[in-house]
């Protein structure tokens, strides 16, 4: 090691607070937004202090992007599709039914073009985003019936939000939207017949598994989504550049280290529920492809009637298509074989 | 953004060597050690200064462990199972045939007991080690001829180092070691029938695919090999407790971002080789099964010769038994649903 002259330096003390779309009950997904916070503050000696609270706390849940864009609060961690209303284009950032998984998406925002596009639309919101977390591919939900065929999803009452409640409603669903404490009731009284929530170590906490026995994968509309941070621009702009890059260094290891905790979390939480008696059913190929057309039917819908939709679509969907074709060859076979064996 | 009062504080200069195991051909994998550094300057604003160096220029590709014990160098970055030869645990630290994928392997170091455990090693060596790399699951290799059977295995002449290569050799090849720049030579006058390297994007530049047609996968030996950076530990308690996670946090992202890089490049080069007439195929069930009996065979034997291993590997093994069972359901089955339909 060598010690060149000690300099003195000023160094700002600097708090920002930091709303997420969480419940701290979330504990993987909220603790994307806590690696952030610690990680910042241990680089910086305590001098970058970032208070997290959880959805509700400071801000709504789904109001995080219009705190930070207003500048209520300097940060915020979230997930980009919530804020469809808003520009469509926003679910890119997060993910789209069929669409990219952990890997290629981030290989797509953080090498291809996905972050470059999508600041372009953050910034129009008064913020910079970055990557932050993503929970791999979800898991396909709760059924309290079997579902072979796209005859049985007809009239199916289903809580599914979203892009994958679009699609869904397209094949017939009846589908409702409801929080995550209203849909155990909701499920156990009948009221619905199924709904979807994140994958074994979420859902288990919810015990969705009591009152309905078939779990249903892979969650197509949820392959790998990306949760974001977003900050003010002008709160962005004040930090030293070293600070910039502290935060962008913590946002990068809090979207690993997300999918670590999902990926250590769920093999305990699947193997009990296995245990417990659920039973396990894969989509069929009747109903994956239906929902399939019906997904790039709505893409190529929202791209008709929006340029800068269109060009993320195109650019996202040749990237897709090429990644799919590597992705399909030694990874898949890999995965598959070991899982066929163990 | 609140600003506190500003202070003064003294801020030492370091500077530090990091060697590694690459040639800087090696683009993606040196771009590891490259990130760290990078990242490290540009969090400390310069005051913390890491200068990378290709293999050879000041300690051999495979000396970079001795170097770092002994504090010719402060830090390196090279692949843990080079050095099994020092103790088998090594390879625990990068991968073993039929072991974890990139994702399964930073479930098992980050949030299991791999780091804690492989760190017990380390310090014995004067080090203390970070994920800092992954490729993803490598390609099988390429092949003059098709191999269809075990029988077809026999008496071949291959370039294949390290586990795989002991695996390959209970499995009757003709195992061969020969360093990157005489693969292709040996190929080409037949001096060797088969070679495995890395993957599409860096097989692609040493032309294998103009004299071996067959390229086979997945690559059972390396599924997700983790690079790491290691530190010598007088220099790592030398450090200042906000540097020590500036390191850590920029080892993280580098973990994340050599995998980023091959995801965006590989797509690409496995277009371009298919294009040129490489004729893709998967090794058979027949061939993968026995090569994954004589691993576990060869871990076996391994265990009952050093507790320390067996105690590292019993981990290891429960943990993947676990993972592959989930792995095998939501990830395995979309991504190759998607695959099948692009």
């Amino acid at each position: 090691t060598v010690f060149g002259p000690v300099f003195a330096q000023t160094k700002k003390k600097i708090r920002w607070r930091m709303a997420t779309s969480w419940p701290k009950s979330l504990d993987t997904i909220y603790g994307g937004a806590q690696t952030i916070a610690d990680r910042v503050r241990a680089m910086t000696d305590g001098n970058f202090d970032i208070r997290v609270y959880a959805a509700g706390e400071i801000v709504a849940g789904l109001k995080v992007v219009d705190a930070v864009q207003q500048g209520t609060v300097q940060a915020g961690h979230t997930a980009a599709y919530y804020y469809i209303g808003k520009h469509p284009a926003f679910a890119f950032g997060t993910v789209l039914p069929f669409g990219l998984t952990f890997r290629q998406q981030n290989a797509w925002l953080y090498d291809g073009n996905g972050n470059k596009l999508l600041n372009e639309l953050f910034s129009d919101f008064n913020m910079i985003g970055f990557p932050a977390g993503n929970t791999g591919v979800q898991m396909g939900g709760w059924y309290r019936k079997e579902i072979n065929s796209l005859a049985d999803l007809k009239g199916l009452k289903m809580r599914i939000p979203g892009l994958g409640g679009k699609v869904m409603s397209r094949l017939g669903v009846t589908v409702q939207v409801l929080a995550g404490g209203d849909i155990f009731p909701a499920l156990e009284r009948g009221a619905i017949d199924a709904t979807e929530w994140v994958g074994p170590y979420d859902d288990e906490k919810l015990g969705f598994y009591k009152v309905a026995k078939y779990y249903y994968y892979p969650g197509w509309w949820e392959p790998g989504p990306t949760l974001h941070t977003f900050v003010n621009l002008k709160a962005w702009n004040d930090l030293p550049k070293e600070y910039q890059q502290i935060y962008m260094t913590a946002a990068a290891e809090a979207n690993q280290q997300m999918q670590v905790d999902y990926d250590f979390k769920n093999p305990a939480a699947f193997k009990r529920l296995l245990a417990k008696g659920v039973k396990l059913r894969r989509f069929s190929n009747e109903i994956l492809d239906a929902a399939r057309k019906e997904s790039f039917a709505l893409f190529e819908e929202t791209a008709a009637k929006d340029a800068f939709y269109k060009k993320v679509y195109e650019d996202w969907k040749a990237f897709r298509e090429e990644i799919n074709r590597w992705f399909g060859t030694a990874e898949a076979s890999y995965v598959q074989y070991v899982a066929s064996r163990s």
